[in-house]
C-alpha cells in the first residue's frame, strides 16, 4: 500500500466518511497548503493529549474542572444529565439553559453489553448527594436506550430531595405533521400540553 | 479557541465536511484508541513528502515515473486526457482502460482565470511528437469547460498523425429517463448509436 492508498483508508475510518469522500479529501489534501496539512496532523495528532475529562462532570475539557463546572455564574441547582460529552457542547449552544452538566457516558443497552456499572451513576449520586442541586434534568436521547436510562436514573434518584424532569419530546419545530414518523407523532399526542 | 475547537475547524476545512460532521469526527478522535489518531496524523503530515507529480504524465506518485508509465505491459499508443490526478485513479478502477495517461491539471475557465498556459498542454503536444502514439482519447468532463478544453486539445493536435477520441456522453447506466436532466437527455439524443 503506498502512502496515498493509506492515506484513504485511514481517512475512510472516520464517522461519516466513506472511501469516494476519503478519496476526494486525500486529493485535497495533496493539491492544498502544505502549511493546512501541518495544522490538521498537528490538531489530530495532539488532541488526546490536551483534551481530558473533566473530572466533575465527565466532559471533554483542556482545564480540569472545565469551564462550565468552575463558573460560578451558572445555575449551582440545576443538573443536566446528558449521555456523551457532544451533547453538552449542544444544549449550551442552544442559548437556553445555564446549569450544570453530568456526562453518563454513554446509555445502558444491554444487548451491546452496556449496563449501570459502564456509566456514571454512582458519581451522579454523589453529585446529587454532596451538591445543592434542585433539580435534575434528564437529557438522554429519545430512543429506546434513552429512555431506559432515563427510568433508571429515575430510580437511583428516587429517595434523594431533587426534583426530577426530562426533555419534551414530539414535532421538531418548524417539522411538517404529514412527515413525522409514527412514533414522535404518538409521543407529542400523548404528552400534548394544554393551551 | 481550544484544542478541541481548533481541531473541528481544521477538519471542517476538507472538502464535504460541515461544521456538524466535524465536530463528530473530532469527538470520534476523542474516543478512539490513540493509535488511529497518530496513524491518520501521521497520513495527512507526511503525504506531501511521500507523494508527488509524475515527470511524464503529471498524475500523483511515490516513484519517478508512476507504476502506469513505467508498465511496459500498459499499451504504449493509446493516451488518456484528463483533467485532474484523480481522474486517473477512477479510469484505472474501472478496469476497462490499459493505456497511459497525461493529467492536465484542470480545464481551461477564463472566468476563474485558468487559461492553456496554466495547464500542461505543451507537454502534451511534447509526448505526442515525440511518442508512438496512435490515439489519444480526450475524458475530461462533460461539463462546458470540459467540452472547452477538449476541443483545445483537438486543435493542437490537428497537425499530428494521431486519432482523436472523446468519452460518449449520456444516460448512465441503471438511470431512468424520467430522471435524466434536459442536457443529458439531448446529448444522447444527438450522439445516438446504430443499433
Amino acid at each position: 500500500m503506498n502512502a496515498l492508498e493509506n492515506l484513504i483508508k485511514q481517512l475512510s475510518r472516520l464517522p461519516g466518511v466513506g472511501s469516494k469522500s476519503a478519496t476526494r479529501m486525500a486529493y485535497h489534501l495533496l493539491k492544498c497548503d502544505s502549511s493546512y496539512n501541518e495544522k490538521l496532523s498537528e490538531a489530530i495528532g495532539t488532541i488526546k493529549e490536551k483534551i481530558h475529562k473533566c473530572s466533575i462532570c465527565g466532559s471533554y475539557t483542556e482545564a480540569d474542572p472545565c469551564p462550565l463546572c468552575s463558573d460560578p455564574k451558572r445555575d449551582q441547582a440545576l443538573l443536566c444529565v446528558v449521555e456523551q460529552p457532544q451533547d453538552v457542547m449542544t444544549i449550551v449552544n442552544s442559548g437556553i439553559y445555564n446549569g450544570l452538566f453530568h456526562v453518563l457516558g454513554g446509555a445502558i443497552d444491554p444487548l451491546n453489553g452496556i449496563g449501570p456499572d459502564d456509566l456514571s451513576f454512582k458519581e451522579l449520586k454523589d453529585r446529587i448527594s454532596n451538591g445543592n442541586f434542585k433539580e435534575v434534568i434528564i437529557a438522554t436521547n429519545p430512543t429506546e436506550e434513552g429512555d431506559t436510562t432515563a427510568l433508571y436514573i429515575r430510580h437511583i434518584l428516587s429517595g434523594s430531595n431533587v426534583t426530577v424532569s426530562r426533555l419534551a419530546a414530539g414535532l421538531p419545530i418548524g417539522g411538517d405533521l404529514e412527515y413525522a414518523d409514527r412514533l414522535t407523532l404518538a409521543r407529542s399526542i400523548k404528552g400534548r400540553i394544554s393551551f
